[in-house]
């Protein structure tokens, strides 16, 4: 029986982990579970799959959860009572499912104490990738990407040497404005933002997704996961989000991994890896045609994922300061704050502006995350 | 140092696996070479290779061969020649590039002592595939497929669990017919088949190509290779030719080679494997847009294909039967003797009609392959 912890259980990525623990009750348990304000949902969870623990980053909520579930249940307040459960319980891997980066310390707290992570919130990996990589390597953890491209790659590098690898080419759906004009996404509204022709993800996802950021973060991601430099790392449009990531290796051979586009089957496959185990999820049906189309993306109009491979380029704090600014760019826009082309114009002159450090300690990454939010807010606000 | 003999080596595998050999000459060397009649060819081929020996099914051509080359490098006369060659050179690995149902003694020859065999000649499985799997795991040697479906599944399948394997698509580019109805394909040339859109091969496989028979012998194949069932083959048209094979697996993950379509790729890959060394084959641009499209193959314009599906399900010598039927088949094609449509016909009923034999000896099925081939040139002539 493998016993995860869920971060973020009530949102995207944790009801689906929680769907894949279910249809897979004979392997998997959910040892722990951990949301923000959701005492519903949370409770209805516990009522569920009876964890022997959550924690509540919200206190007010945890402390409504405490009173509606029995003594079984051990109930963690705030911030550091999840840092506190990932430490104290006893699990194989944490699904780390939170959004933006609050999730940088959970993942170094589940390394440090001998947990591997299943890896959805990109947001550490461009923070402090290389720091959350030593400290897998330090502990003798595994980092495994939930994410779809990053699974994709994972799966094509499966039984591949690292010295084999030329290339990796992340595909991106492009997003709902992949065919605007420049004049046309000037005036896009959050309601077109928000709806994602191919994928159902939280709200930050799917602006990021919009932007072009998405596909930026995930290529700092890969640079770390994979270790592999930002030169060697491109980017593909693939409206149909079938093909969800590709490797090239030296010999001009590329492995790709495909499905229909389900985040349970990356979830499943990050649970049950290096073995698999049977899905309803994915599949191709080759009984009718198809086409599947490659496109390279448009970096004039979608400047946010050249931005990406800017601060990937710089190093140091420049990939927190990015995300950081692009955390808070987000909220501004779907806000009314700041119109969609602001969006990497803000984010631009904030990554300029910070006070940049070139081999950075983990708390100085997470002031950088807070001055640059902090900066942002002032410019949003102006 | 790895040592090669390539059988078939004035044909299209054998330069393509030469040039390979040349461009890794820090690793690869041609220890021997065969072929059947081109004496030119060959002599030119060990001037630049400078093999240990060679062997020339035709005698004659053996001993003009003789005449052309120094005392360095010994030659083999006829097929025992080539047998002999196998059995007495050094060599860690066998590449089979002969066409037909000649290539099924020298791949069990070289099994039996003590070489892998890097296998381009599919009516080898298709014949023998049970005999020759067995004959591998009995002296412990490896079957690495080159045909570049074949090597797609390979690739893919690296690093998995035989369990996880739910289904293997074999892609087909259609051939040059793909498009053309019923009554169009009555009248097809010979010029017209040997048009292939995608592949230049050989004329035996350019012409399976366009009958789809190609496929069909690639379904029995991969049976053998891959030990799954026919039930658990699909064929895919695409006509692009880029995405070689894929891959299904029980969670419904897809797994896909792709390159651009050169048959050193493969050669290569299969000298190499498990590792990958540099090669300028393949690769693919993604800065340029590109589409790959998906389609089901119609055996009712192509009844080869459902042919060699219904000769696995029999079993026995039914696959050896079919495959030597479709080899006069091509002939008499090629030779003016009957036309296209003629072709899925006349392997139909000489299939039919064969002594069938379940379990049959290797022996067995030479002489089932010696009589359809009797039966279908009296057929032609008839």
């Amino acid at each position: 029986m493998k016993r995860f912890i869920i971060l973020g259980s009530t949102g995207s990525i944790g009801t689906s982990s929680l769907d894949v623990i279910q249809s897979n009750s004979d392997h998997f348990l959910a040892a722990g579970l951990s949301a923000s304000t959701s005492v519903e949902k949370m409770c209805e969870q516990i009522r569920v799959y009876k964890p022997e623990a959550v924690s509540m980053n919200d206190i007010e909520a945890a402390r409504k959860v405490k009173e509606n579930v029995g003594s079984l249940t051990r109930v963690y307040e705030g911030f550091d009572g999840m840092i506190e459960m990932i430490r104290d319980l006893d699990a194989d891997a944490v699904v780390n499912g939170l959004v933006g980066s609050v999730g940088v310390l959970p993942t170094i707290t589940a390394l440090e104490n001998g947990k591997d992570v299943l890896l959805a919130n990109k947001e550490t990996m461009v923070m402090a990738g290389r720091l959350v990589i030593e400290a897998a390597h330090r502990n003798g953890r595994r980092i495994v990407p939930i994410d779809s491209e990053m699974s994709a790659i994972y799966q094509c590098l499966k039984g591949e040497d690292a010295k084999a690898l030329k290339k990796l080419i992340l595909t991106a759906s492009g997003g709902p404005f992949v065919d605007y004009s420049h004049e046309k996404l000037r005036n896009v509204t959050v309601q077109q933002a928000l709806n994602h022709p191919t994928w159902s993800m939280g709200v930050k996802n799917t602006v990021d997704s919009s932007t072009m950021m998405n596909k930026g973060l995930e290529v700092i991601e890969a640079r770390w996961l994979f270790d592999v430099p930002g030169s060697c790392i491109d980017v593909a449009i693939h409206r149909d989000s079938v093909v969800h990531s590709l490797v090239e290796f030296i010999d001009g051979s590329l492995i790709a991994q495909l499905s229909k586009p389900d985040m349970r089957l990356a979830i499943q496959y990050a649970m049950t890896n290096p073995e698999r185990l049977p899905s309803p999820y994915g599949g191709i049906d080759f009984s009718v045609p198809f086409s599947l189309t490659f496109e390279p993306p448009d970096t004039e109009r979608f400047p946010c994922l050249a931005l990406a491979y800017e601060a990937l380029e710089q190093e140091g704090t420049a990939p927190a300061a990015l995300n950081g600014a692009n955390e808070r760019a987000v909220e501004a826009f779907v806000d009314g704050g700041i119109t969609f082309m602001e969006i990497p114009e803000t984010i631009r002159r904030v990554v300029e502006n910070h006070r940049f450090i070139q081999e950075p300690a983990i708390e100085e990454l997470i002031d950088t995350d807070t001055e640059v939010k902090r900066t942002m807010s002032v410019l949003v606000e102006s």
